[in-house]
């Protein structure tokens, strides 16, 4: 092989060409570009969707105690670029110092985005992930969804506590109309935090075309807070999963943390000497991996020291330690495959 | 590609084509038919099985103390489909609401079934997974195992205390009786639920052609129970595993759970308001996993709060709940490229 | 199919032929010979490195308390045979009972192996993993680096304390000198076992050319010993990992345990009644894997009865019980496909 640069049917072939998923009885290849709206048109509206004609959404759940936490959601399409950074145009990885050649890197996403109460202003530009919805144990969360991309959508929420309407699950005839949000619709989910739920969780699209809208970009955390317990000094999100052609149409498949590629282009995490530091990680992909932070180790749920951590799809974790070894460390992904593309800087000042 | 059928080529193409297993020395790819008994016919008798002549077994290990738990086991070929249900032959998965286009779903199976006393009357259809093999600590379970298919095979079992001839596994030149239960013999496993042994455990054949007589269905849940824990008001057994080409000669492999694919296939589980659930997960296949349930959570076994689990091939665990939540729910794997076929319905009224 | 011998076309096809990773930007492909020294002669050494001109490391953080634990340790090239036993140069795989056919077994590696002081003379042949580097709880220890082969190495520590630039990793353009230590030089490290760094973890090489050397054999173990825990009466170490074309040039991929593949070859445990038995178990590779023992449990961080654990790339873990079950064992990674390479003896006398 000599180090040759590969071409892309080379490439293609070695990165697997696997089964990415089936939507609408057609099988993805994890490495072919699909137009997601030609499967959508395919897809009929559930009957209760139809009567619901639009309904925000039943209500009969609010009545939770504790606060009411609000959040205004809109899914929208975003043009993201997993690698921004360049200089002249040339794009680098400062792991391993070598320059990045995988072509065009932006590609039109789906993104949850927040704005201000009655969808009046965004409160920030478009993320991926999405906002991070919060709350503590006791609360009420109420989400008010609005779909502006062009196929059926949903949020489906992991760990919180919500009534069966409230599963932003696509259920084929059984679908409720929290599982089948029509472009231009909204739907109101009201989730509880129970006793029970604290925890790092995530939400993301479980409409029916899952999971191509989850792998153009629709997920995001979800913290639920135990009240007898203070709030870390710094907090991160860190979610690993890729954006492949099947939902980018690039050329390459990238695996990511937070929508980026490659140190330098992934979230630089800062946190200081003594701070009370959480890190919630999360896997949003068709992939196993496991998190490796340098420089630190953490007492994993049972009490043993760990300092990497397998975790797969749909899991999601806490690590806390307290920040006691100044300097600049990678967190990555361990798997050697992902380990380049899925690694970013922690600065400890 | 814009969603054209996949021809058998492609499909197994995107599929991986990843090598199964090892067999008689020959390499076995995971979408490629198999006879099983040609490698078979090419395994010789060790010299201990050789020795014993069908004697069933020691019985040295038999002075357990508490209960005498008895199984009377045969191992027997079975015509199973993996998709039954169909209308007017068109068959349908629930939770896409799409017509399954995986032609024939019949094949040629094994499965453990549990008789009688002596053989006596099969005490139900055969199935997979097998006959669940409950005991509680202190108990000695005795299982009878009779082998009525064309290669030699065993029981082996995981988590439960056996002597090592009572392993139920091949090993070569070193095998014993257990570990090669040709063709109409018989041996009698006697395993002892000692004091450490309490837990969700399973069962598989671990003989000379493992594991392609696992992949056709010879598996099964074991349960040794702790005296200090009450019974579980409602209990299921969801086993994680497929049935791949060289296993089943048809033309698609399928991810499945007990033995079937696609929601309204897969098994449909139903409780109560109230219920104490106990749901045994176990993982019988080359892939890796994760255990997610909709509307639900519970307690890992370090008191973690999750709704989505990590597990491996040969890994097996249980999760409990109080059911306070009805309505239709999913459980599925949350790897996306396996979500369509291991999925089903858990039901609360 | 019908069990013809696959020819290396088709058992490369049915292996994958996956992404292996990109080493100075190059793509790697897991099943294709890679001239290690070529993509290193492209590295440039980074700034602090050119700087520190082969000084042999910092030593500011050496004034730790405790004992000093003192090692030598030389990464030199070995010649190493992953499948060394034969009978009249049959190679025989003892699980299955079979004929190993798989051409040359033998190749070019790397090994990490301990010197007496001062790099005197060696304290045993190189092996694969690398000596264990053990300390306890309070300790420092000092690890007198010596690069032997001809590309630019580290070692870098998984789960014990290290200041920042003693983390051995390469940073790109950040790289400090213990993250690239050339041919011919040496560097050392000094790291420090707080309370809370007490486990099994591991070392391996994080230099430019990662994961090659890795792939080549350059891991190892390490203890951190908790003062409070009475030390085990046997204590084994498990490295499963994969010795792939890229690193070997051999024809065929190996499943290894500690280097070797197929019972028999890989390393035979042996342990009596009575005894305290731990065993340090480690993934070493870009694959996931499941760790079983016949005839056996254990108890989990949390209590958990378990005799089968997931882990993957990166993850360490420990497994301790009072041995009670005489016998000749199998351990084995119970992935299906990994399972007769990944196995191995452990007889209990």
């Amino acid at each position: 092989m000599d180090f040759d640069p590969v071409d892309r049917r080379k490439f293609l072939s070695i990165s697997g060409g696997a089964l990415l998923c089936t939507i609408a009885g057609k099988d993805i290849a994890a490495d072919t570009p699909v137009n997601i709206q030609k499967p959508a048109s395919g897809v009929a509206v559930p009957p209760e969707v139809a009567a619901a004609r639009g309904n925000p959404g039943p209500t009969k759940a609010e009545a939770g105690v504790g606060s009411r936490e609000e959040y205004w959601i809109v899914a929208e399409p975003t043009v993201w670029n997993i690698i921004p950074n360049n200089k002249n145009g040339v794009k680098r990885d400062q792991m391993m110092n070598t320059r990045i050649r995988k072509g065009k890197t932006k590609f039109n996403a789906y993104a949850y985005r927040a704005y201000t109460p009655n969808f009046g202003q965004p409160l920030s530009s478009a993320t991926i992930p999405g906002p991070v919805l919060e709350a503590t144990v006791g609360d009420t969360m109420v989400v008010h969804f609005r779909n502006k991309c062009p196929v059926p959508l949903t949020m489906h929420p992991h760990g919180i506590f919500y009534a069966n309407e409230m599963d932003g699950a696509y259920k084929g005839y059984y679908t409720d109309p929290g599982g089948f949000v029509q472009p231009n619709s909204e739907f109101t989910y009201v989730w509880e935090c129970h006793e029970g739920t604290q925890g790092t969780w995530w939400y993301h699209d479980h409409g029916p075309m899952e999971p191509l809208p989850l792998y153009k970009g629709l997920f995001g955390a979800m913290i639920v807070r135990d009240p007898n317990e203070p709030l870390p000094d710094k907090e991160f999100i860190l979610a690993f999963h890729s954006f492949l052609p099947p939902a980018t149409s690039l050329k390459y498949g990238f695996n990511c943390v937070n929508g980026r590629s490659y140190t330098g282009n992934t979230p630089t995490f800062r946190a200081n000497l003594g701070d009370d530091v959480a890190m919630h990680v999360l896997g949003a992909d068709d992939n196993f991996h496991t998190f490796h932070l340098h420089g630190h180790r953490w007492r994993d749920g049972d009490g043993t020291n760990i300092d990497n951590k397998t975790f797969g799809p749909g899991d999601s974790f806490r690590i806390r330690f307290i920040e006691e070894n100044p300097g600049r460390w990678f967190y990555h992904c361990h798997v050697f495959s992902h380990l380049v593309e899925m690694s970013g800087w922690y600065i400890v000042e």
